[in-house]
C-alpha cells in the first residue's frame, strides 16, 4: 500500500501522471482497448479495472504499483453529494433531466411499459458533431430497458 | 382565461384529454410535425408552443381554447426542486450524471476546450434499440458546444 | 375520467374503500393471485397493474372504474422527496441502510465484483417469524445482480 | 494510544491490512467464529468487538495493538450524513425503502399491529442465489417485532 | 368513512372537538385511564387507538364514529419532517440533545455497552415541579436497553 | 497555548487521556464533586469550567496545561450541523420529540401557559433502571420553566 | 369554533380586519394598552393572548368570537422553516447575526461567562431614529441572561 | 506573506494571541479607539482594517506583521453556511427573527413604508442591564432605513 | 377585501388581467409612466404602489378595487425558497454569480473598499442589443455603494 | 507538478503572489491585454487561460512554471455548493434575482419568445459610476440570447 491511504489519493496521482505523460484520456484508452468513457471514469475513481488493466494502467502512467489494490476494487462511487452539480457544464445535463425527464418517463413508459433504463448495463458514447452552425456535442447513451418484476 | 387559472391546471387537462382521445404521445406529435420528445416536453409544461401549433394542440385533443395563452407563453421551467429526482427511472439518470459527470467534463474539454454541451440549441431522439440479450433504451442527445468568451 | 383528477386522489380513493370493504391486504391480494407485496405498493401508488388486473381490484373493492386508467399507466414513484423518512418503522430501515451498508457494498463486491442488487428485477417477501423471546419480522430481499459494463 | 487518534484511523488501517493480508471479510469472520456481515460492518467501525475478539482480529490482521481500545468502544455510529447514499449500490436500498416503504408499513401493521422491526435485535445474512437469468443476491433481514408500549 | 379523507382530518376534529367539550388533556387521559402523555400524542395522530379505547374517545368528545377506522390503524408518525423544529419549546429539546447527546452516548455506552434507548417500548411522564425560584417541568424518560445483536 | 490549537484538539486529548488513565466518566466526575453528565458533557466540549475545575482536570487526566485556557472559555456548542443525528441511539431522541414533541407542547400549555422548558437552567439525570423484563434507561430532565413577557 | 378550522384562518382574518378598520398596528397595541412590538406579533399568531385581551382585540377589530379560543392557546411559533427569510428586510437581520455573532457570543462570554440572553425573558422596542443623513431603524433588544447551570 | 496562509489562519493567531496577552476584548477596542463589537468582529475575520488599525493591532497583540496584508483586505464574510447557527447562545437570536420577524416587517412598513434597515450601515451596542431580577442583555442596532428605488 | 384573501391572488389576477387587456408588460409600465423592470416585478408581487400608481393599475388592467389595499402595502419578498431557481433562464443568472463573484468581490473591494453594492437603492435595465451573430440580452445593475460602517 | 497538487493550491499561490508583486487586479489585466474581469475570475479558478496567458500570468506574478498546466485545463467552476452565499456583497446579487428574477424572465419572454441569457457567450463589465449622492456599482452584463430549438 506505501504511499496512497485512499482511492482518492490514487486518483489525484492518475490526474497527475496523466498530464506528466503528455497523453490525452483517449490516448490512455486506446492503449488499454477501451472506450474513452469508460477509461476516463474508471480513472477518476467510479469504475473497477481488472488485474490486467490495472498493471497496463500503471505501465502506460508510470504509476507505483501500489496503487493497483485501488484500483481493482469496486470504489465508492458518485461525485455530487446528493446535489445537483455546481460546475457549469455538469449542470447543464442536470437541466435537461429536470426539463425533459417528465418527457422521458412517459415516452420510455409508452414504448417499454414500467420500467427504468439500466445506469448499469450501460454505455456512452461521446463525439465531436460537425455543424456548419458551430460543431455539437453529441452523446448516445444506451440502457438495457429494465422491466419492474411482478410477483 | 375562463377554466384555467394558471399554466399547471393546463397541464393537466392536456393529461386526462389526451388519454380520452386514445392517442400515445408520438401519434399527438406526429399530428403536430413535430418530434414526440420535444411535444412531450411541451404537452407537460416546459416549452413554449408558437399559436398555430397550440390551435393544433386544441384541436387534436379537444382542449377548451381558453388554454391557449398559456400554451403561448415561456413557462417557469423546472421539475426538480433543486433535488435529485425520487423516481427510479429518472433518478439512473442523475446517477449517470454522478458517475460519468467528471469524465463526460474531461473529454469535452479534451476535444472541444473550455465550454459547454447547450442545453437550449439541443435536442434528444429517444428509440428502442431492439437487442437479444434484452431490448436497450437509446437516447440521442444532441446540444451545440458553447466556448467561454474570453474578453 | 371524471372523478379523478390524478393517481393520488386514486390512492385515497383505494385506501378507503379497502377498509370499507373489510379486506386485508393480503386477502386483497390473494384475489389478485399476487404477492401482498407487491399488491400493497401497487395499490398505493408505486406499480402498474395490467388492464386485467385493474378490472379484478376495481371489482374486488368496488372502485369507480375511472380510476383504471391511472393504475394502468406507469407511476411517478418514490415517496421520501429525498430524505430519510420519518415515520420510526421506515426510519430503522434507512438506519441499517446506513449502519450496515457499507459492509454490503464490500460482501457483494467479494462475492460478485463491482455492480449492484437491482431494485427493479427484485421481490421481497415479509413474514412473521416466530420466536419465544418475541416475533421477529423476516424480510427476505432478492434482486438481480447486475455487473457494471465494461465497455 | 500512540498511532491513532480516532476510530476513522482504525478503520483504514484495518482496511488496509485486510488487503495486505491477503484474506476476504468472510475468511476474516470465519476466523472470529461470527457471520462475515457483523463482523465487516464492525471493522468499517460500526459495531463494538469485545476485548477477546479485538485481540484476535488485532492477531488475525497484524494491526497494533493500540487499535484495541478504540475497537472495544461503541463508535459513533451511521455514515451518511443523514441523505440518502450517492453510490448507485447502496442508493438502490434507499430506493427501494422509497418505492416499497408504505407497504412494508401496511404489511407490518395488519400482521403485527402498531410498532417496528428492531434494527439493533437485528441480524441480517447476504447470499448469492443461483439463477439462470443471472445469479442473484438474497438479503435476509431478520429483526424482532416491537409494538409500541401504551401507558 | 363518510366525512373524514384520512387521520390529518381526524385529528384536526379531536383538537377542536377537545376545547369545544372544555376538557383539558389530562381530563380526556383520566377518562380512558390511561396517561396524558400518551393519550395526547394518540389524539394528535401518533398512536393507536384500540377498538375499546376509540370507542371511548368517541364517546368523550363527542365525535363522529366515522373516525374510528382512522383511530384504530397505525399512522404515518413523526412531525418535523427531518428537521429540527421551529418552535421555541420543542427546540429547546433539540438542543438539549445536540449539547448533551454525545455525553449520553458515553455513559450510556459506560453502562450498558453498545446499544440503544428504546423509543418503542418507552414511556414518558411529564410533571410541574415546584421551586421557590420558579417551577420547573420535569420529564422521566424511560426506555429499554436494547443491546446490539452479535451474530 | 503551544500544543492546541483549538478547543476540539483540547476534547481529543481528553478523550485519549481518560482511556489512557483507565477511568470512567464518573470516576472523572466523582473526582470533580461534579454529576457524571455535566462533566462528561463539558470534557466533550460543551461546557465551561472554572479555573479550580479545570486545574483538577488537568490533574486527574494528566492532561498538559497548556488545555487551562480553552477549558475556561464558553465553546461554540451544539454537535448536530442543523440535522438529526445519525448515530442511532442519539436518533432515538430526535425522534421521541418528533413523535411526543406536539403533545409535550400541549400539556406544558395546559399545566404552564405559554413558555418553554429551559436548556439552560436544565439538569439531567441518568440511571440504569432494573427490569425483570430487561433494564431501562432512565433518564430525568429538570428544566425551569420560563414564560413568555408579555410587554 | 365555527367558521375557523385553525389559528392560521384567524391570522388571516385579522390582518384582513386591521385593514378594513383602518387602523396601525401602534393603535391597536394602544387600544390594549400594550406595545406595538408584542401586539403585532401575537396577531400575526406567533404569542398568546390573555381571555381579556383576546375579547378587547375582538371587539378592536370586529372579528367572530369564534376567533377567541384561538387567540388564547399557545401557538406553534416559528416562521421560517428552518432557513434563512427570503424576504429582503428580514434577511438583513440573519446576515446580521452571521457577520456579528461569534463576536456577540465572544461579548456576552467577556461581561457575562457561559450563558444566554433569552429570547423568552425578553422584549424589542422599535423607534425611528431621526438622522441628517437618513433616518435610522433603532431596534433595542433586551433579554435575560441566563448562565449554564452547573450541576 | 511568509507564516499565513490564509485569513482564518490569522483570525486562529488572533484568538490566541489575546489570550496570551491577557487582554479582554474590551480592552483591545479601547487601546484602538473603537467599539468592541465592530474590533470584536473584525478580530473574528469579519471586517476590515485600515492600515494604521492593523499595524496598532499587530502591536497590541504582538501579531507578525505578515498578518497585516489580510487584515486590510475586505473577507469573505458570514459565518453560517446558510443554515439557523447550532450554538444555544446564537440560535436565540435566529428564533427571535424568526417569532418576531414578521412583526418587525410589519412595523417598519408601517412607520417607514417599503425598504430595510440596512446592516451595512449599521452599528450595534451591547451592554450589562442590571436588573434585581437577574441582570439582562441589552442590546442596540441601529440601522439607516433604506427605501427600495422606485424606477 | 371581498374577492382577495392575500396578495398571491391579486398577483395571479394580474397576470390574468394582462393577457386579457392584450398588453405587453412594457405597455403597462408606460401608461403608469414608470420603468418596465419595476413595474413588472411589482405586479408580480415584490413591489409597492403607491396609492395613486394602485388606482391607475386598476384602471389599466381592469382589476377589482379591492386589489388596492394590497398593492400599496409592502409585500413579502424572494421567490426561490432559499435555493438556486430551477427556470433555466433564472438558474443562468445564478451561475453567473457562482462563476463570477468572487470575482466581483475582488474588483469592488479594489475599487470601493469594503461594503457592498445596494440592492435597494437599485436600479436594473434590461435591453436587446443587436449583434449580427445574434442579438444579446444586455442587463446594466446600478446600486449605490454602500461602505462597511466602522464604529 | 511538483509543487502543486491541485488548482486550488494554485489559487491560493496566485492571491499571494498579486499581494506580494502590489499589483491591482486591474493592472494584472491590463499586462495580460485582457479585462479586469474575466482575468480575475481567471485567476480565482473560473476560467482557462491559453498557454501564452498563462505564460504570461506566471511571468507578471512570479509563479512557480508548475502552475502552468493547471492554468490551462479547464476547471471545475462554481463557488457556492448549491447554496446562496453567505458573503453580504455576494448575498446582495442572489436578492436581486430572487426579487426581480420573475420579472427579468417575463420581459425577456415579451422581447425574445423562449430562451435564456447566455452564460457562456457572456460578458460583464463593472464600473464606478460617480453620483452626489454616492458613487454607484455599475454592472453591464451582456450574453446573447439563446432560443429555445424546436424539433
Amino acid at each position: 500500500m506505501g504511499m496512497f491511504r485512499n482511492r482518492d489519493e490514487v486518483t489525484e496521482a492518475i490526474v497527475l501522471a496523466r498530464i506528466h505523460a503528455g497523453l490525452s484520456w483517449a490516448e490512455v484508452a486506446s492503449r488499454l482497448g477501451l472506450s474513452k468513457e469508460w477509461v476516463t471514469a474508471a480513472c477518476l475513481g467510479q469504475m473497477t479495472f481488472s488485474a490486467e488493466q490495472a498493471d497496463a494502467l500503471c505501465g502506460i502512467l508510470q504509476l507505483d504499483p501500489a496503487a493497483k489494490p485501488f484500483l481493482t476494487r469496486p470504489p465508492m462511487k458518485g461525485t455530487f453529494n446528493g446535489r445537483p452539480p455546481d460546475d457549469p457544464l455538469l449542470y447543464r445535463f442536470y437541466e435537461m433531466l429536470s426539463v425533459y425527464g417528465p418527457a422521458i418517463k412517459e415516452l420510455i413508459a409508452e414504448e417499454f411499459g414500467d420500467g427504468i433504463m439500466s445506469a448499469i448495463d450501460f454505455s456512452m458514447d461521446l463525439q465531436r458533431e460537425p455543424d456548419p452552425k458551430g460543431d455539437r456535442v453529441r452523446i448516445l447513451l444506451s440502457g438495457k430497458f429494465l422491466p419492474y418484476k411482478v410477483f
